[in-house]
């Protein structure tokens, strides 16, 4: 098996997570780790037995011995590295999103399809194993015609202001994830409607951000949807996502953490997830493996160029809906246009 | 224990059972059974000991042994009827609604309050244990201040298009009893937002009717609230409701029917509530009982004229809101203005 | 419809639940409440409108206008009221067990036999839905042969030491709910073995009682079985039951009590039933409808002079092991050896 | 960070299983394969990129460049290879049993004593969050005294007969796992009894051999358990932990494999675990994780050399118990006295 060799670009939390899973895959080898803070990209690197570190990723990049790049920078870097990747003829993994605004992020995807490169975009979920068999059970017409979706996401607790300010607001930075998972159960989004308010912190409406929000989606297919998110949740990463039709429905729930049930004088105890690193750990780890098998000639579809950009277009349209106080057509959604 | 001696206005499915509950309550007997056809009459009146049977239902209000009546006749006579028992000082318990009209209703509910009777409006899940003990923690702050509330209602199957032509439309007939539970469980409702779809039978929008429609709630203290219904729900009687806080939520769920899991070749088997009334069955029976320990001096809340109001408003304010597909205040929905 | 006339012998907490479930039935009628305690009597006879009152059972039994007893006064006096019930030809529904003593209990049965009046013995799981239900799979099939039965039982706390004294002992006071349970869904019993401690009260053990017990049964059809008891849990009444087969099992669980799920800081938090009378209330008033349909003409089948003498054998067969240390066969309980 | 070079001894499905993890782990590297079928041990050796693969497992322990072996070949070979790793320093990892006979297993762990190098046995469940979570809570005092153990393993389906034929029955082979959990979450086993039926297949009741089996246990600390197998459940891999003390419970439950529920017309469905390897993949990870991270400096706890003589020991007497009917104290068990 020839070994696929890998740049790992950043080095925080979800560098070393990918970089262990990378680890696992047969046939992968983390070569470079690159990171302006070289300890960091040093310890990530000691972990998976990477050869060599760097400081800049362009240079990581240009490598010639580099087959793939897997970028986990902070957001406003990834459009840019994405780029210089696709240019430099690598098969490209990045967290989400490209970027916030649209117009950069459809000009960026141009040059990788340009390029021809292969290109995967961070959505997880379509790697979860419930997520996958509430998909395959819809394609295969178990739930007859779709007539409902409905989820929930709630994060334990909200980013600091610091990163806040730079999200792209709660639509962008986290109701995204929700948005994408519908498309990928549903279909096309033609239409959406956001309530939102401030609930949590008053910093965050300072931003003109909400931290409660309620979107409602017309699909393009008639089906109805509405995804609540919320940036806190005392008991932990909140996700439950269902899909409704003409016979029967799916519900993908997020199990106790633990499989314990404790019966105490004051009745049944279970515990719960606490953050998306623990419900997706295998998902994370899934939809890398999925990146590497398709470099190793397997043909199964990966989220892309043209998902990155539909889910992003619905985010936008719920942030404007949001702000504007109507509801918003996605084909309003356009290139050059601010959202 | 003195007998209270009731006058049951109605022999049908709905009535049998309510007379069937009366049966086992202390000091509570059913005097009369009035409803236009007699065998029916009979036949519940034989089912419960009652001594008389008569074919006009003012008749049977008007006897001087009868201290209470129980409505249960079809929508468009519960404003008479109502009326007829307040000006003959009855106790009235009433199924939902009193009538599809506000003006109406707020007129006849004047006369009861006139009159000083005690009623109650049908809404049982205010009486169902999981409701009770959701409401109850809410109360006590359990759940901090509340900023998100969640519901779907799903019926088995659509009522016949001749019921559906005079029940007032899917949000006054069916999601109502929701608008009543968001109201119980949260507070009083601000503005609505209600989008809908003819998804399951083409003869419902020819009505002008839905048959699959979701509503966006702003209550007055800030909480966000959505809930959606659908007529056909294949797997039966579907009924799941969340409120969210900044503590912790509580989940209202409907448990399976039997408390019996098959382990099968094909995996985890549970059966599920077919309808309303099966779910719901004790919290019918809990209403009625209710019902009568108050007027036997127990000084508890039951949902009466206010409710019977608001929930109404609710309503009528979704349907609007459906048909000019615009966010519409409750303040808008004023006496003497049609739905 | 010809009414039931009853006579309730007892007074305490399961008569009244029992007559005012009887208040409910089409057709049946209290018409006496016995028992010494005159004030109890009375309260009960006025919750149901029952018209005598009497402080002896015996006269009660004798009266021409009773057609049926129900009897649940205290154990010891189970098989004399039975016999004087019998010989006064009136139909029998008692509490368990008939007696303590296999020789009295088969005399007694053999006099109900010889009189051929209805009689019922109160083994309520059987009415339970989820009993029936599995015992209708496993009647149908569907669960293949059957190979092991495994049940738990627990009690929140031990009764008073007074009533364990006249109990019979843990194994034909508690687990003969289990062993009947175990009839109902498996089979006939051929050999037993029982293991016991005393873990919650030295009280229990120094009247030569266990109150932690674990029993191994062989059923005549090959299967493996075993139960476990005890006659405390904190967190409440706990009773599952499970039976395996070729192709499958059926779990018989506890749900809990309120269908409401509660997510806080600690987790995700559910209520659990208290005590049996919560957890069968509705198979309580289920086994006693049967009762009354029965003697209104209905052809179903109801636990009686059979399975209370066979339950009864298991029982004995159970606390012989536990005293003896050995297997003990079902065949080697006869009538005159005594337990 | 030190690399620790492994041998892994045995190329099956648990050997790729094996390797794939360890190739996951920080500073582990599989240096050597080695098993007697080249091809097999040659894909391992690609899949984790193993330098070298050989067709001796002792030519590969005595390789000086190994750190520690990784034995996962047929049980009848663990002895041997434990030993001769073991007298050539090398920390031991082996899947259970060591061997089939008492006298050869203590033999051969003395020899492991006596050289003082690392020793773990494959009691993958002692690694499962579940039995985990349960033990730390029982630890901490959480269920008060314990009082009752309870468990149920089930596998989907027999072993072929040539297998089972060398397995050592079903308590050695199957219920060793329960017998090792019931030791890690209750404390040290002082009797057994054991009883056993043919359900499944003749040719195993041919061999001796039961495939349906309940144990009783008596433990030192006074707790009764009770553990039941079965060779086969069409429903999938079947297992259920409970611990039950004067405090409270806890249930080790195996949750549906996949967190989806579907409903249809037939009601709720789930799916269900198929197998070990799937129930328990994250404890096999788990396991081995600690194994070297104890090589690497951790002080945590491993199931030993102890663990693996204690849990055959009661699996011996589970076996006597149920050959010879009747009860079986574990220092019965000795060296030199064959099962």
């Amino acid at each position: 098996m020839k070994t696929i060799n890998v740049a790992l670009l950043g080095a925080g939390r979800m560098g070393s997570e990918h970089a262990l899973n990378m680890r696992s895959f047969p046939g992968v080898q983390t070569l470079v780790v690159a990171a302006p803070h070289t300890p960091s990209a040093e310890k990530v690197a000691d972990l998976v037995g990477a050869k060599h570190v760097l400081s800049s990723p362009e240079e990581a990049i240009e490598r010639q011995d580099v087959d793939a790049v897997v970028i986990v920078t902070p957001t406003s870097t990834h459009a840019r590295l994405i780029e210089h990747a696709a240019r430099s003829g690598k098969a490209i993994f990045c967290e989400k999103p490209v970027a916030l605004d649209l117009t950069e992020t459809a000009r960026v995807l141009r040059v990788v399809e340009e390029k021809g490169v292969l290109f995967q975009i961070g959505f997880q979920r379509r790697f979860d194993v419930g997520f996958m068999a509430a998909r395959e059970a819809i394609q295969q017409g178990t739930l007859g015609d779709l007539e409902q979706f409905r989820a929930v996401g709630r994060d334990p607790a909200p980013p600091p202001i610091e990163y806040l300010k730079v999200s792209g607001g709660i639509f962008l930075d986290q109701a995204i994830h929700d948005f994408d998972a519908a498309r990928f159960l549903v279909g096309e989004v033609e239409e959406v409607l956001a309530w939102g308010a401030v609930r949590v912190n008053p910093e965050i409406g300072a931003l003109g951000d909400a931290d409660t929000v309620t979107t409602l989606l017309k699909f393009k297919n008639g089906t109805l949807g509405v995804i609540e998110n919320s940036r806190r949740a005392v008991y932990g990463y909140d996700i439950r996502t269902e899909v409704f039709g003409s016979q029967g429905k799916y519900v993908i729930e997020a199990l106790p953490k633990t499989p314990v049930q404790h019966y105490g004088t004051h009745g049944i105890h279970m515990d719960h997830y606490h953050f998306f690193m623990d419900r997706f750990a295998p998902a994370y780890r899934a939809e890398l493996a999925a990146f590497f098998r398709v470099m190793q000639g397997s043909s199964e579809t990966l989220p892309g160029t043209f998902d990155a950009l539909e889910s992003l277009k619905v985010g936008i349209a719920a942030t404007r809906s949001y702000r504007e106080n109507r509801p918003v057509k996605i084909m309003e959604i356009q290139e050059g246009v601010p959202a």
